[in-house]
């Protein structure tokens, strides 16, 4: 682990007031490949931000399958268990980029700050309920979307803070981690792949291409009851 | 829309404190089936708890596909949107079964509650959590359980606040409705109501005697991540 200067997590930037509150409290770290940092059933007593790089939440059953329930990267929050007194993270967080910076900040403070704010209590709520939005979301989307549209969807989330019409996107994740993400077979991630040559969309290894954001809209949001409000 | 005397949701009359403090603003409604008590989109303006009758929660694409999220009954919460400044509802709430009783909370009356008693605004962070876990072990069972499982873990937690070896439900629910929300075509639900009777389960229409919630907790909760514990 390394300490370096601290930018700003973009949810704390969006949200300037929380920003001067929690900002004495954080200190970015660097994290290695497959340093987990939060164990499924620890008790919860940090909340973390992604400043940059890759993590998969992840769960086990007792007869050993594996379920990822997000892949996490800058602008995402986890360990919101922390948010609950005498909670436990209800999974594993783990690096999958070569190197992740993250900030965490304790329940402790979290709950001393929140005794005298009252928009950092509704600051976390919205944050817990878009959490539950999303969960809700990544659940129908195997239900009314192709595989080829999850992958667009994918796609689309990281181009969200973009108002441009071509984006380039790196995505150091494996290939099966990705698959087993998007609820399909790494074969069928390369079809969609191929699929998405036609919206102009082109993979060099961990580096994508989209000419055209808002044709991919287009292909993904009409499946999704969000309809491109996410 | 008929009033009736207030028992006590089960949420609140485990948080006794809780329940002193919302008193005063619940009045149970009963409702009939096909009655959406809220629209998707709608500004979310109460907090919903169920004291009897089946609810569900759904969402629809704009090609017209509904995903059911979730299916209510005594003892669930929803529209927790309610508890963030400003949200809309995130989903239908339709009645499924012939009545349901039904109690609301505004969100203003929430917010003033809040603003005196941090004790609220902790127990409401754990609702939410609990909702984020819940959906996400929903996902995971998709990859994880077979669909005599998943109807399996459906009738369990069903059980949960029985302590007793063998328990008859009554669940009014149409075929179609329960296999979409365990994500299953109605004669997959059907085969796996056969399969059940190995152990000693009995579907007699909307009646269903477990002769042995143990052995039905054995054969669900080996294949979950949360192993028993939700």
């Amino acid at each position: 682990m390394l300490s370096r200067p601290a930018p700003i997590p973009p949810f704390l930037s969006r949200n300037p007031e929380i920003w001067e509150l929690v900002k004495p409290y954080i200190t970015p770290r660097t994290y290695a490949k497959h340093d987990r940092v939060i164990q499924h059933g620890d008790s919860a007593q940090h909340l973390w931000f992604v400043i940059d790089g890759w993590l998969k939440l992840t769960r086990q059953t007792p007869d050993g399958k594996e379920t990822i329930l997000h892949l996490g990267t800058a602008d995402d929050i986890f360990g919101e268990a922390a948010l609950v007194p005498h909670a436990s993270y209800p999974y594993y967080a783990e690096v999958i980029s070569n190197y992740a910076t993250l900030c965490a900040i304790s329940s402790a403070t979290i709950q001393q700050l929140q005794e005298h704010n009252s928009l950092l209590s509704a600051g976390l709520m919205s944050l817990l309920h878009g959490h539950i939005t999303q969960a809700r979301l990544t659940f129908e989307h195997m239900n009314t979307m192709s595989a080829t549209q999850r992958l667009g969807c994918f796609l689309l989330r990281l181009c969200q803070a973009t108002l441009q019409d071509a984006v380039t996107l790196e995505i150091p994740v494996e290939k099966h981690i990705l698959a087993s993400y998007l609820g399909m077979k790494p074969e069928t991630l390369s079809r969609s792949q191929q699929q998405l040559k036609a919206l102009d969309i082109r993979v060099e290894g961990a580096v994508i291409h989209i000419a055209n954001v808002e044709a991919l809209r287009h292909f993904v949001c009409n499946s999704c009851s969000a309809s491109g409000e996410c």
